[in-house]
């Protein structure tokens, strides 16, 4: 079973934002793991787009009840039907968590990490703990990602 | 139906947080209005208690899979082995909410409560958005809770 | 802690039916339970009618995101936006179910049930095992769910 | 997106039902769709083996709250820990589904499929419904789902 890396932000982003997204999915792709998001647009979509043109395979796991709410860059859609209780599964699911910046829902989703125990590593998101590890762009993101894995043995 | 006020808080706390959440039962069974929380220790079960030893109901929304996870105070036990996502069903099923400090389980309650637009009465509770609206004490929260329920007309 | 009572069924029925499920929820006020059930329209609406009339007390799972979606017997609205997830936790918060006809929604339940090892009392609803205990009218349902609730000591 | 194919049966099963479900998860591979499953073993594992010895990619919705209790032919882990409120994930995530024969786990799923109009093709399961489409082999079941899947344009 391969790496699974979630990548949290929001549904709405800049350009800018995008483009970080973007950046992290190919770095994501690179690393020969799995991007595991939201399935949904802004950040999600940014990221699924740079695995998928960079030959990575990506998971989306969607709040609605159809996998036609998928960005186009999703490869496998999980149809929960549980609005925001599918914020749970995207933390789950991923070994490690990238978050970019953020509103609520990614707030939500950070929170549940550390109550769990799952390594976040953030770009420009909530500074609501020391446990969060910094990441200055999209390759330090994911070097510490694997570092972490690397660590927990994952 | 009754007014519900969600109580969200740690499942342990020091024995003058448990005060203040049993002042916040207490206030809430005197306003009439039916407590929910997440059924467990700490400020769930100091609010618990202070509900029903003032003659009012108190529900407790379980993460586990049986009712005997439920502290003494609850009367009706909703068990959902839903895990950490059963803390989207304590936000969605309270009116209004109160935060009592908190650890990042209360964190992920207030961030979902914020995404869909719930208010946020805080008691020394984490600082992560101007909307949560401040209070000084057990009398404070509740007044400002029932000012919000009148206002939305609920 | 009150014995819980569940009563399951479609959220459409016939008026003999409606009035099969009002029997039930009366008869579960008469025995001093709580009801659980799904909170919608039907079997669902009988039963709680038949509760409140007889001053009992009714909890309603909801599926979608709003209180609003309860039927008007409803006095305690858990609020779940998991779809037909929650027919998971109407299962696990009732101590003993009674299933009163039904559609496929029921049979989810019934389903569910039977996989917890929970037990069912039938009144002409899905003949799928032998474990479901069949009962004639509403008296013996509910005289059939306190002879089970008797013996496992609920 | 490719197909996403459900297989649901139990948990535990005899070498004739494994030798089935690998069967069946080998036609899911030669017809270029993805296995979705709850990623457990008995039918499970048999399904997820036959599909990853055919260089095809599977999915497993696990009930609990680890990856490791994914069984080793699973690509793709989502983590719910939603005990069996996951079934409803898994029925979701299925464009159409197969069910072999199977207990009351997979009666659920089942239900929960009728209920919401998704496709069960049945290889010895749940005679509960005439709307289930019944199949003699694996060959027959992947043969009706291709063909469910083009009727329904997808």
């Amino acid at each position: 079973m391969s790496l699974q890396i979630g990548v949290i932000g929001a549904g709405e982003c800049s350009a800018k934002d995008y483009k970080i997204a973007y950046e992290v999915g190919r770095e994501i792709a690179n690393a020969g793991a799995v991007l595991v998001c939201g399935g949904l647009g802004g950040i999600m979509e940014g990221a699924c787009k740079g695995t998928k043109k960079n030959k990575g395979v990506t998971v989306g796991i969607l709040p609605g009840d159809s996998k036609k709410d998928a960005n186009p860059y999703v490869d496998i859609s999980i149809v929960t039907s549980l609005s925001h209780a599918r914020n749970n599964l995207v933390v789950r699911s991923s070994d490690v968590i990238i978050a970019i910046k953020g509103g609520y829902g990614t707030l939500s989703e950070i929170a549940i990490a550390l109550k769990i125990g799952k390594k976040v590593i953030g770009i420009d998101t909530w500074d609501v703990s020391e446990e969060i590890i910094q990441a200055t762009d999209a390759k330090d993101a994911v070097r510490k990602v694997l570092a972490v894995a690397k660590k927990k043995g994952l």
